[in-house]
Order: structure tokens, then sequence, then C-alpha cells
């Protein structure tokens, strides 16, 4: 099993041998989870109704490939800023609950300022 | 502690109790990741040299928000997909192991393709 | 009737009004068209079949500002690199025209690398 | 000289000759911008400081490769929603004429809400 510790462990491993750390400034950061976050959009680009879950399927692999590569720069970013991630998540779901009130969301896409 | 498990445990029961499964096919998925992901690049927007480490400290609560969003969708349409997060990064990892090997890579920003 | 070089010739004056220039290195002003193209995405998101049209419709005002906003930033940054964007967009047609043969390409999404 | 009346006849006629209209929703086209954006960004990405306008001398051919790709998919949005991109851009500058007014927003590089 593998803990966001483990994980978190053996992407900053992989950083260190090749001493990338100097380059990894936030920003950039981001913006690279911006561009992988873009990779992963593609796949899905002029697919539209039956062929979206089709496409899924079909590209199961490029799918897992670009969360792989989305997942890296998340657990980076939180590593260098000291954020717990697991706790933001729960912080996060708290807030969200508060916004969406499971009665008043119940079934509807509509923004929080819309509910 | 958190696992990997526990946490898309959270982020579906959340989706579940307002019935959002229906509106979560794997191409909006995406796009919102790609929206959530460019409100973290936001935050550094016209931020240059020192002022990007310092950005990232003053509005840490932001940047633990974004994270927090942009792991939600992770979690979401690895879990939707039947992908197992851990072993699609670990796997990425053992491939940019071949593309970017530590002797080759070291202390440079260049890609793969240029190395 | 307006053309480009008046377009980029307001753009730049508001700029200069506000001496903005020195914010506007072109990797921020990249940054900032990825964004607004996000604000644009944004406006579809969980949109589906006939509701897609339906929305641009709904929302044409919505979709003329994120137009103008993105517009606005390939206006700044085609003058600030010297570029003349009418020149490039009838050398890329060019190229895609090669790219993309009418005869092979008709009727299908499919990615040039696959026709 | 090309008038943006010109120049959204030859995109629109290069998609027609292709009988690409079909799959031109306003979401996949927005979509498709995003992209594009993204790899004007990507031209950007790790460079810093000086590199940062060395790179836009040193590729400029690839931006203005992309800024074409960009402004190709505005044409098309805007042609196919039938807004007038010029009377767009002149309205916005109006509204961010109010905005930011010259005076106070001379020199800062923060958003109108902190002005």
């Amino acid at each position: 099993m593998s803990s966001l510790q483990d994980l978190t462990a053996k992407v900053v491993a992989f950083r260190d041998a090749r001493e990338w750390k100097q380059f990894h400034n936030p920003k950039d950061c981001a913006l690279s989870l911006v561009l992988e976050a873009g990779e992963l959009l593609e796949i899905f680009q002029w697919k539209n109704g039956d062929e979206i879950d089709a496409t899924a399927v079909a590209r199961r692999q490029d799918v897992a490939d670009e969360l792989a590569d989305i997942f890296n720069w998340l657990l980076l970013i939180a590593h260098d800023q000291g954020i717990d991630l697991a706790q933001a998540l729960t912080d996060k779901i708290a807030v969200n609950d508060r916004k969406y009130p499971a009665d008043k969301a119940k079934g509807t896409s509509r923004k929080y300022t819309e509910l």
C-alpha cells in the first residue's frame, strides 16, 4: 500500500537525483500542472455523447499516464510548500459541504451562487 | 493517517450525497481539473523572481485550497475509470527514470528529446 | 471598420496610459491568455448535447467578453514580439492545407498523423 | 492588407472545404483554444528573468505559429456565434477603462478590486 507520504518521498527522490529542485519554483510547477491537465483534456477533444466514456475506456492507459503526471506536480507543490494534501482536501470537503448542502444541491449542476 | 483509498471514499461519498455522478463524465471532470489548475496558476500571475516564493508563503491557504480542488478531481477521475493512482504514479516514475537518466539529466531543465 | 492595426493601437494605448508595459513579459502575457481561455471554456462546463449551443446563445455577451479578453492578449503579444498576426495566420493556413489535404480530411476529426 | 472579415473568410473556407463545421460546437472550439494557449505558454516553461525575452526571440516562429492557432479559433468562434470581434474588443476596453482608471492603475499590477 502506498501512502501520500511514500509517494511524495518517491517523486522527491526522483527530483533530487537529478538536482531539479533549483528549477521548481511554485509558478513553474503550477504552470507544468496546467499543461499536464491540458494533455488529459486533449484526450477528450472532439468527443461527445457516448464517445466520451468509450474514449476513456479505449485510452485508459493514456488517461492513467496523464493523471500520474498531474499527481506528480500536486505532490511536489504540496511538499515544497509544506502543505498536507490529505488535510487540505478534508478541509475543502468541509467547506463545500456548507456551500453545497446535500438537500439543496441534490441532482443539480448549478453553482453554489445559484442554489 | 489518510490513504488514497480513504480520501477517495470521502470525495465519492460527498458526490453521492448530491447525486452528481450523472454529470461526471470524464471530459467534464478533466475540464474541471484544467479550470482548477488555472486557478492555482493565477495565484502567481505577474509574480516573478523573489515574488514567486513570497507569494506562495503569503497565499499559502489559497494554494492549499486550489491543490485540494485539483486533488478532488484527480481522485474522482481515477475512481471512475478504475485507475490505481499510486500504481499509475509508480509506473510513470519508472518510465521517466529511463527517459531522464539521472546522470544525463542532472542539473538541466532540458526535455528528454534534447538530452 | 477596424483593422488589426487600429485595434492593436487601441490596446497598446490603453496599456501605455497605465504604464503596464513593465509587467508584460511574454510569459505572463501567455499565462494571462491561458486564464482568459479558461474563462471562455468555463461557460460550457457541464453543458453537453443541445445544451452547448443553447448556452452559447443564452450567454452570448459572456462569450463576447471572453473572446475580447483573449483577443486583447493576442494583439499585445503579437505587437510586443513584432509578429504580423494576419501573416502568421495566412502562413499557418498554408501549412495546415498541406497537413490536412481537403480530400483526405473531409468529414473526419482525426489528427493529421492518423489520416 | 487583411481585415478581420478577410481572415475570417479564409478560416471558414478552410473549414468548409473539409466539412468540419459538424464538429465545431462552441465547447470543443473553446477547449481547442485552451489547448493552443497552453502550447504558447509551454514555450516559456522553466524560463525566468532574462531568459523569458531571450526565449521569445529565439523561438519567434513558434510563438507566431501558436498565436496563429489561437487566432484561428478566436475567429471561428466569433463567426459561429455572430460576434463582431472588433466591437467586442472596443466594448471591453471601454469597460476596463472604467474598472482601471488610468490615474489609479498607473504602474501597478494590482487587480481592480484592490485599487
